[in-house]
């Protein structure tokens, strides 16, 4: 009995995979936390820019898991530690991509919370470094991990729509509280929605699309067009909620309450993006898959089945609110796991999954489920998206981050948290 | 009492709108049986290429009102006719607009179905024959008077909305059956479908838009962009339904399956256009009306209030198909007439009413509440979603059919079918 728990023991610390974080706001903390709850995973490291919260994310992981990690507001001391695998970054999205290329660079595995990417190039040299360096990097895009997002794809996959023609997807959350209180709580939106205008957070929806579409692995995306409408939203919040406020009244913001983002893939489907985030509404990401057999639509929360389901042309509010029983059938095998860590987990149990997609690549050393192809082209969105907005919604073409090798890809990823087909 | 009578029939002679009605398919003869059941309405004459279906109408004519209507394959006949104050055009996309340039030469009121414009040019042609002859023209735009659609456009201008910020609005119609069957009914769609790749049909719901919008009163559309999807669901639906029709089977369809257009307004909102026609699918006009303190959604039957809603965050189907109260508390004056011809009509009796405008504009000398402005503006869209579409998605700009006069115009539409400000 001794000998075995020994053994276990050693297995365990023999697949420990130690973690460096770096950025602890409210996000990264709650991540971090998610990561401490598994038995195989240490945080040896913490770091942020703001002192108090680099001590709060040491007193976590001392608090979780008993170890005192390094505490530093400098990321380059974690760089530099021998014991750390993995870095994982959760700072604002303007350290993303650098972040992300100095740790491959320093040769430990690298994960990173989604954003999108201020300049194309920078998304050129995080590829350019993956292959120079080998070293895996996967963007935890957690959406792609939703249950709808899982059970959709696998209809997809199992030709229940048919051919696919068209997506939509989205980012729309009525974020005008948290923007309006970007300086209070030092969150780098505020900035973004003052100084930008772009399709600033593509991975929710284009990353599940992106599956679904198999883009990276046989189709792959081809120009965008972008549309942002005036910028209302937030002025209005501000002149209600912040009349106090002279900064904020006094504030432009160029971020527009709506931007549309066309999008055209090679194999001829099309998909549209929205991000829009500064109008009120309810939460939606707005997933919408169009087949020649059929459909799904979040937005209702409706699947339309040909042959089965036309007879409700002119009700069609009798198919709303009933995709459950779709869902339920087609779930995917990791949402049927009666998984205690993934109700923890944050956003419904989909945290936990992509943690854990890139926990079980980083210690098996198989492909991430979003690799370095898909991160750079679901992040590339975003300056591509600011080009055609500067430009009078001028057509953009999207790089082939794959230099061709999408078209007959080998290399993919593995086990459950599989995304690839 | 006699004398009484005598007035009355006399009156309604002098009021009496004599018709020439030029195409006498479907959708024809059911527009023409609307105008006949109109007291002061007759038809005295009746076009069509085909001679079964003139003779129907002609037939129909005669049992509706009594008088026999000349009955000609030639509408230049009917153009010469001296009694004819108004010509109906009910033909084919094709011959929309010359049709009624030629009316209109002919000192004949003119109205038209919806459908879209072939060449820029026609469009501006069209104007330019209203602006030398000044004969009025008017466009049948049914859903300009949908219930939904006038009780939304109420709710925009008392302010319920806020400031608005963007529009959605489509053509989701599962034509399948229709185009396919273009050939055995003689219908116009299957010929398009075939050999244009475009917004086809823009103005379900561009018409209801540009009003809320305020789209040549002080407002105009500036540019667009459109992209198609791939061209498979006639395809897979003849494989399936018609799989004995060589000709069908061979066809080549170049109308993608959805196309969408962004379009950008001067005064900063944006509209996105959706033509679904050649997939699976529940019908929809896909109305949405997004302001900085709410929405209407039509695809799940909603109504946002800012302040009112946001408790809903994380559960918003508890609003779906909640719209109705808010429809019937903002519903248009003409809507709570009690009109037994309006439930007669087609389409929930959204055609009488657009019938009813035209008719009413017409007799007291009025401006139409779709005018030539409004009618070739939103014709165009298809010729400039087609070129578009045929260069890569490449932005196109939008002409101001007004020639400037938008900026302050002082000419208005009046009476209970008024839809200007």
């Amino acid at each position: 009995m001794i000998e075995y728990i020994k053994d276990i023991k050693e297995w365990i610390m023999k697949n420990i995979l130690k973690f460096g974080v770096i950025g602890l706001g409210g996000r990264g903390l709650n991540m971090m936390e998610n990561l401490l709850r598994m038995d195989d995973i240490q945080v040896v490291a913490v770091c942020d820019l703001y002192a108090d919260r680099a001590e709060q994310g040491g007193k976590t992981v001392e608090k979780m898991k008993g170890n005192k990690p390094l505490v530093t507001l400098d990321y380059k001391d974690i760089l530099k530690l021998a014991e750390v695998d993995a870095i994982a970054i959760f700072t604002s999205w303007e350290s993303h991509i650098s972040l992300a290329i100095e740790s491959m660079n320093a040769g430990k595995m690298t994960t990173m919370e989604v954003g999108g990417a201020y300049k194309l190039q920078d998304c050129w040299d995080l590829v350019d470094t993956y292959e120079k360096t080998k070293v895996p990097i996967m963007m935890l895009e957690n959406c792609c991990y939703g249950e709808v997002e899982l059970s959709v794809l696998n209809m997809v996959r199992q030709g229940v729509f048919g051919e696919i023609v068209h997506c939509n997807g989205g980012y729309m959350h009525d974020l005008r509280f948290e923007v309006a209180n970007g300086n209070k709580n030092r969150h780098y939106r505020l900035r973004n929605y003052i100084n930008r205008n772009c399709e600033n957070y593509p991975t929710h929806e284009l990353g599940p699309i992106a599956k679904v579409l198999d883009i990276n692995r046989g189709n792959r995306l081809l120009s965008l067009t972008s549309t942002a409408s005036k910028a209302r939203g937030m002025h209005e919040y501000i002149l209600k909620k912040k009349k106090d406020d002279a900064e904020l009244l006094n504030t432009v913001f160029k971020q527009g309450d709506i931007v549309t983002t066309v999008i055209k893939c090679e194999n001829g489907e099309t998909i549209t993006l929205v991000l829009d985030t500064t109008l009120p509404r309810t939460y939606s990401r707005g997933f919408t898959v169009r087949g020649t057999k059929g459909f799904y639509c979040e937005d209702n929360n409706s699947v339309f089945i040909d042959g089965k389901h036309n007879i409700f042309d002119n009700k069609p509010s009798m198919l709303w609110n009933k995709a459950k029983k779709y869902i339920k059938k087609y779930r995917h095998d990791m949402w049927k796991m009666n998984s205690k860590d993934r109700r923890k987990a944050g956003h419904g149990g989909m945290d936990y999954y992509v943690l854990r997609a890139m926990v079980e690549a980083f210690k098996n050393d198989t492909l991430p489920p979003i690799d370095v192809y898909d991160t750079a082209l679901w992040m590339s969105i975003t300056a591509l998206s600011e080009t055609s907005i500067n430009n009078n919604s001028t057509t953009v073409e999207v790089p082939d981050f794959t230099r061709g090798k999408y078209k007959a890809r080998t290399d993919k990823s593995s086990g459950i948290y599989c995304l690839d087909k």
